[in-house]
């Protein structure tokens, strides 16, 4: 029948205010997005980190240094410039040493043919080390039906770029509603979104956040920053992705530990704790 | 004033009516346009392969064997397996031999900072080989403005894929009306649209469409194909990009020939002769 406008809102609220462990928990969820709650409540840590840096012993010695800190470790392998296979394997222990998965940020945004080879094969073989990558849906589920072909049968899964950080990000509106609708099409490989905020209320969905720094502003390129507590706390959005904001710092460690704790405070008052 | 209907009928036959030789003379075009469309007239060619191998021999195979019949070599440098700077340098050789220019179908999708540093750096190097990349408009202009960065001093240039041929795609409508404002909106680095029929009526854009067979069909993950009469003639396109029509022919220098000639003949029967 149709709930009751009270009821509804009730619901939503309910939603709200399901853990990580809790909706870890839930039948119909992406093993590798249970993975992911379990390791964000383990680790109290809804935090991911960019790391953006051009040098493979520098990422390698962040993994290593911050792994504790993150649930997440979000790469863009074609920055690198000393790129060689045995950096992945290094990258692999180091997530299972610290306990994050691994997020190659790559954007895959062609046909599905295509994709599928950029996914597996080329000198990066992302779908050898990396638990996580994600696409934009604009080629149609192609797309991701080409990704799910290659990585499916290895337990991986992906994000849906369903908004930007960037301004003037054309990812608004209708565009973002088909995003949507294309996953909850695909829950059996897409496990989640890259948002601005949260989209989607099944539970079962990631909602992950980029452009996050303590201070707001942006940069010369169009990119607009916006604060942990904002995006956890009154987006509704699952996991903070900090780049800049650590990296820049002068102590990486106290400012990772910083953006931790801001998250984890943001989850807790989102609980009503 | 208001033209009548009758003098915008004209306009837009004289248009139409515009050899690409004539085009590359126009004021306003951009340098790398302009040569391509010289390219373009000297070879009789408007054909693009879409140089889909894995391996690095075969690429530079089909760059020497089939560049005399193309204006333009479309690359996924990402699905090389055995990728090396020296294939780089040796594919420019051929360009130069052959006179063709190169595009890294790169689809670049991110914002400006990590655009930036994906053009430039890692083990591709993109920027110091390709003439030609192309970019999704979904992050905002700063997609463009960074790439612009780096590619503009080079000489470089980029189109923005303002539909696809995929199933399904978001890139219609709005969307696409979006893309042709981002790129009137930077001329300076922006020569055309990679899209399935002309949408700016700028002669000094150059519009370039993908999916082109001799039959009409597609594949099993939501590809669709065109043919090249349709694309250049019906359409109103100018440059036919074609991949496994060519690179699964029994005999690919035939199946070049072939497509040069109806794309050459579907040009012709724009012009009206």
């Amino acid at each position: 029948g149709h709930p009751s406008p009270l009821a509804k809102k009730t619901c939503k609220e309910q939603d709200q205010l399901l853990s990580y462990g809790a909706r870890a928990n839930l039948s119909d969820i992406h093993p590798l997005g249970s993975k992911l709650l379990r390791i964000m409540e383990d680790k109290k840590s809804n935090l991911c980190l960019s790391a953006d840096v051009t040098s493979c012993a520098e990422l390698l010695e962040l993994a290593d240094s911050l792994g504790p800190k993150i649930c997440l470790l979000k790469t863009h392998v074609d920055i690198l410039q000393d790129f060689t296979p045995a950096f992945c394997k290094a990258l692999k222990d180091l997530a299972d040493k610290h306990n994050f998965l691994i997020f190659e940020d790559r954007k895959f945004a062609d046909i599905g043919n295509t994709v599928k080879h950029q996914y597996e094969g080329g000198v990066f073989q992302i779908s050898s080390w990396s638990h996580l990558v994600n696409a934009h849906a604009v080629p149609g589920p192609g797309v991701v039906q080409g990704l799910r072909a290659v990585g499916k049968p290895l337990g991986h899964a992906c994000l849906l770029i369903a908004q930007m950080s960037s301004e003037g990000s054309l990812a608004t509106g209708e565009y973002t509603q088909s995003v949507l609708k294309m996953a909850e099409e695909h829950p059996d490989f897409v496990l989640g979104f890259i948002c601005g905020s949260k989209i989607s209320k099944k539970p079962q969905f990631i909602h992950m956040t980029p452009g996050v720094q303590m201070q707001t502003g942006g940069d010369s390129l169009g990119q607009q920053y916006t604060n942990p507590e904002e995006v956890i706390f009154t987006k509704g959005s699952d996991v903070i992705i900090v780049g800049r904001g650590i990296l820049g710092a002068s102590d990486r460690a106290a400012a990772a530990e910083s953006y931790r704790k801001a998250g984890w405070e943001a989850y807790g008052k989102r609980l009503g704790q």
